[in-house]
């Protein structure tokens, strides 16, 4: 695979109890160091339209056909606005990859889900769709899904775009973003 | 000069007539290519609160005492709030440059600011306060200011700082988030 490949990588921006809505944040980079573009557009908190936001963002940039995968911040935006990879896939031909630093806890998850939504069992279907990857860095390891390319070709997706640290640039600088638009000035992941 | 200098480059976002403010968008980059933090904050258009929101945005960020220089688009942001480079110097002790990409009107800019502003002189002195020097580039030349360090450092500072194009990193990106956060999608400068 080439260095200079083009990948999306997409994070949220954090909020608070008052908010209603959470901005998403896109940067297109070329190779893992080169930005090429920033993209934005809003999410419900805790609603329902994470992964049609996505496939806006993603069908709608000029820089769609060259992009060769979309990186993800984990499996929900805003809250538990719950991302479908598989329908994102569907909708837009681009192999999606989500990325957590943490593993997930998987019961911690489903009793939060079942507390606050009366559809908790199919966002929690969601959440548990698809093969949790543990990917091996330099560091700590990391947890990875993939739709649309195997795991194989993810991990070599994920080791071009990464340049220090564990977390792949186009999701570390959409974090930067997200977070700095959201609070003045942004808080590190690296 | 070390090539891992930090530099932070500030841009503004694009706005409508309909609009009251402009978003500023301030980020700290490490040799050009390494994005250390995002930051933002918010000018009046047509005001004259430029100068205050770059000294606040400065001297209220963690990365303050790693900061080299600070790299500025042009002259003014949102609109005609233009930017005191003396002051934001005096206030910060960060030496300040201003990048543009075309040579500045200066009659142009005075007929502007006559028409619309009681104090045009005070804002024209502003604007037309230090050397503007042509500084040669791979391809067009850029118009280049400077407070507190030589032509000469600001030279270097820019030279380490651009990666492809004329312009250097930190105002290109500051400019691809100030205006992807702005339209949904950034528009080019390179």
């Amino acid at each position: 695979m080439k260095n200079e490949i083009r990948v999306l990588g997409i994070d949220d921006s954090p909020f608070t109890f008052n908010d209603k809505f959470s901005d998403i944040i896109g940067v297109v980079m070329r190779g893992g160091s080169y930005i090429e573009c920033v993209l934005k557009n809003t999410v419900e908190i805790d609603g329902d339209n994470s992964t049609d936001k996505c496939v806006d963002m993603i069908n709608h940039t000029r820089h769609k056909l060259q992009l060769k995968a979309v990186l993800i911040d984990g499996v929900s935006f805003g809250g538990f606005n719950v991302i479908d990879t598989e329908k994102i896939y569907d909708s837009t031909c681009i192999p999606i990859i989500t990325v957590t630093r943490d593993k997930p806890d998987f019961e911690k998850i489903k009793m939060a889900l079942e507390k606050h939504f009366k559809d908790w069992e199919e966002r929690y279907k969601l959440i548990m769709e698809g093969d949790l990857h543990e990917v091996k860095t330099v560091h700590n390891p990391i947890y990875v899904k993939c739709v649309g390319m195997t795991i194989k070709e993810a991990k070599e997706i994920i080791k071009i775009s990464t340049i220090r640290g564990v977390i792949p640039e186009p999701i570390r600088v959409a974090h930067m973003i997200a977070s700095g638009i959201s609070r003045g000035e942004s808080y590190g992941k690296a």
